[in-house]
């Protein structure tokens, strides 16, 4: 399916009327940044770039497309759009220049993660899109972070697709929480798309299908002996686990060794340890306890506090959504513009009466300094047109940090330049260690002190526009 | 895209485990039902139906997803599928027969909303897509008729698109909210995909883009005439309203007139009403005034109970992904199964410590009862295999109600038949006028005592399960 009309009807009303007033083609540039944390969390992980680029690649009207837009009507019945607006659409490609953290990247509020340099009529209309991909992506794969440090190096599978958002907010969730640490996913058509590994064995309903528990893992494991996790809380969970041990004590004489049981109600500390007991006396010391039953990152840290035995956490419905934190309220806002390459650039905020919801102006970076021992010291917010880049900090938090350290890394890499993809995009198990990467890199930081802020004349230049505008 | 792999690995492997045992071809039936009304609403609008009449249509394994579904590898790392259940899934269509509610019917917890009777191994694999789609439009039809009933009448303009969960999060979210009750969607995709209104005018950024504001109202004036809602609040509010009603009194003289202005931030209440008085004062009184600013119902409520002056509600995170409870916790139950067609069915429950969470068994339907006023009287499910169904009703608040009349409806409705779709699926717009007509329906039915539950006989059988199977 095309993707060039997902997006706001008023970015393409405002694209005709920068056509028609000639503005078109002026230069712009746009952030995407967020500002605030999800869930309470210190860190946002980036996630969303590669569905951006494909919609990037592919973002031209079609025919279809445009004889939609050419019968959208105004309050008098006439049409929206003229036709040389509609033949000027059906020219239109992405010509324009991305720099953006690369997925996986440790990010904070404020900082810029997509930068957008575009003739003014192209960076509008791909807003929405952008806005649709990155934030849903970054929102999950932050939230299986958070999971994935509450199971501390335990399992993590996610179950999400049924309670998910549509199909693509399935498929997305899938990818962004893989990204974002857990080890697999129950989502088949995600596991193809993404190349995530896939698990599952079965479900309350092959049990009830046959006329007893015992026949039921007995016929499941005569045909998969190489993929059996027991479900064993069908009827009554403890005797569940003795039928499981049964059918599992055959398959070893086969040569075979069921995986576990999945515990997916109940009381999960009582229910595993009572389960943990019983397969560890049968000999099945390896077996995998998995436990599903509508859990977050807070059960899983309570569950293992009470000392449950579990080894593998299912996670689906609170991860795949978000649950307790359903959107991240990403934007995108103009921060420069001029008519043409010859011009002096225009420096753009947007005014708010709360001071950090006010934008930043100009092309903007984000470089995260280094310690010698390679932590991160400080992230510094600065526009590529200061002419001699400082490295003192206005830190968000009031203080004034200075980096006097040489080791840096600019987080925003270049994407596309003029149209032209010029970044390989790494394979998705790639960006998901990336992401255990970075989280390792700053497992030290105490992110409460972590300074994030404007460089020196970058904020200088900030303060005297909010000046001018008010 | 083909969806036949957006299915849990487990239905895959049960699948396989079905095939095996030569169990693939046993008749089984199927209920989805959801437990507890979302957001503490009284009930539920069910919606998408049409994406799953779509996904049944289209539902067959291309050379590329069974070449994906051979590659995977159970823990020995030998083949999880065999070559001969692989050739088996290239000729499988979906050839059973479905049930279920119209999309727009207000329906209640415990009430089978849509049957499947079909294979068991096609019945197994369809599980999941089914509960996406279906969960997730029922959730949000429910959300936006909550918004739109605290609306009070009011038009509500659904802007959601760019924090929605994923693409298909945000397209299925605004066909529901439309569904629902929303009169317009920003997403033009949206639009065209489901023939529902676009709504739109511009951003910030386009007054940004301009040294002023003024001009840039007046610039858009120009280009766009009909179609005049002004966003006035980049700078000052006020400021902002003169400069519209200077622009629209322009517009006036040429033979167009402005739709109104929108504001987006501040204390929408005071603003609103000096935005009215503004407008009025210069003699547009039929100028609309939207409002947007992360709204939900209970803050248009509370917004509408101190007098804001707003004509036309903008609401988009919220709606678009539930936000208080972005999933409902819809379920897919086995409720009776048989080897063919001679013999007879075996009936299944899934029990549960909780008497609320015990499924029901049969082929069920759900018959709604009239006063002669039309009004509804009472709902009672009952399975189709009972010989002679009666009009008693255990309800499920504990009171037996007899529905001494003769009207009534049975709301599951034939869609599929043996593999043949034999519904016409309606426009969007009638499905959304059936909405509307729903919730009229019952606008005198107190929900606290509306009775639900399971017809006499229904029950008994049920109750002999649970004691069979405890």
């Amino acid at each position: 399916m095309s993707l060039s009309l997902l997006t706001d009807l008023y970015q393409l009303t405002m694209a005709y009327g920068y056509w028609r007033n000639g503005m078109h083609t002026h230069q712009s540039v746009f952030h995407w940044f967020y500002r605030k944390n999800p869930f309470n969390n210190p860190y946002v992980i980036a996630c969303g770039l590669a569905e951006v680029v494909d919609y990037l690649q592919k973002f031209s009207f079609n025919a279809e497309e445009l004889a939609y837009l050419s019968s959208l009507t105004g309050n008098n019945g006439q049409p929206l759009f003229d036709n040389g607006f509609i033949d000027y659409l059906s020219t239109l490609r992405f010509t324009g220049s991305i720099h953006a953290v690369e997925e996986g990247t440790l990010v904070f509020p404020q900082e810029p993660l997509l930068r957008v340099e575009a003739d003014l009529i192209q960076a509008q209309i791909i807003e929405t899109a952008l806005l649709n991909m990155l934030n849903f992506s970054s929102l999950i794969a932050t939230k299986a972070a958070r999971v994935c440090k509450a199971a501390a190096g335990d399992k993590v599978l996610e179950f999400g697709l049924r309670r998910a958002q549509g199909v693509n907010g399935a498929l997305a969730a899938s990818r962004a929480a893989y990204i974002g640490g857990v080890d697999a996913t129950s989502n088949v058509l995600a596991g193809k798309l993404y190349d995530i590994p896939v698990k599952g064995t079965h479900a309350h309903a092959w049990v009830m299908s046959f006329d007893t528990e015992l026949d039921s893992f007995e016929a499941y494991a005569e045909a998969m002996p190489n993929n059996c996790t027991f479900l064993v809380d069908t009827y009554d969970t403890i005797e569940g686990v003795r039928n499981a041990v049964k059918v599992a004590t055959d398959l070893r004489a086969k040569g075979y060794e069921m995986q576990g049981i999945r515990l997916d109600s109940g009381d999960l500390v009582a229910l595993s340890k009572a389960a943990r007991k019983i397969l560890d006396e049968s000999g099945f010391h390896n077996a995998d306890i998995v436990a599903s039953d509508d859990l977050n990152e807070d059960k899983i840290a309570q569950l293992k506090s009470n000392g449950a035995a579990i080894s593998v956490w299912g996670v689906g419905t609170q991860l795949v959504t978000g649950y307790n934190q359903p959107a991240l309220g990403g934007v995108y806002k103009l921060a420069a513009i001029r008519p043409d390459e010859s011009s002096e650039w225009a420096y753009k905020i947007k005014l708010s009466e709360n001071p950090i919801k006010v934008s930043t102006q100009g092309i903007l970076q984000v470089r995260r300094f280094f310690m010698t021992n390679e932590a991160p010291f400080a992230d510094m917010i600065f526009s590529e047109t200061i002419p001699e880049v400082s490295n003192e900090i206005a830190s968000f938090d009031g203080r004034q940090v200075v980096a006097a350290t040489r080791e840096y890394e600019d987080l925003l890499k270049p994407i596309f330049v003029k149209g032209e993809l010029v970044y390989k995009l790494p394979a998705t198990s790639a960006i998901r260690e990336k992401t255990l990467a970075q989280i390792n890199l700053f497992a030290a930081t105490d992110f409460s002190l972590y300074p994030v802020g404007l460089e020196k004349q970058t904020n200088a230049q900030k303060l005297a526009l909010i000046q001018k505008y008010r």
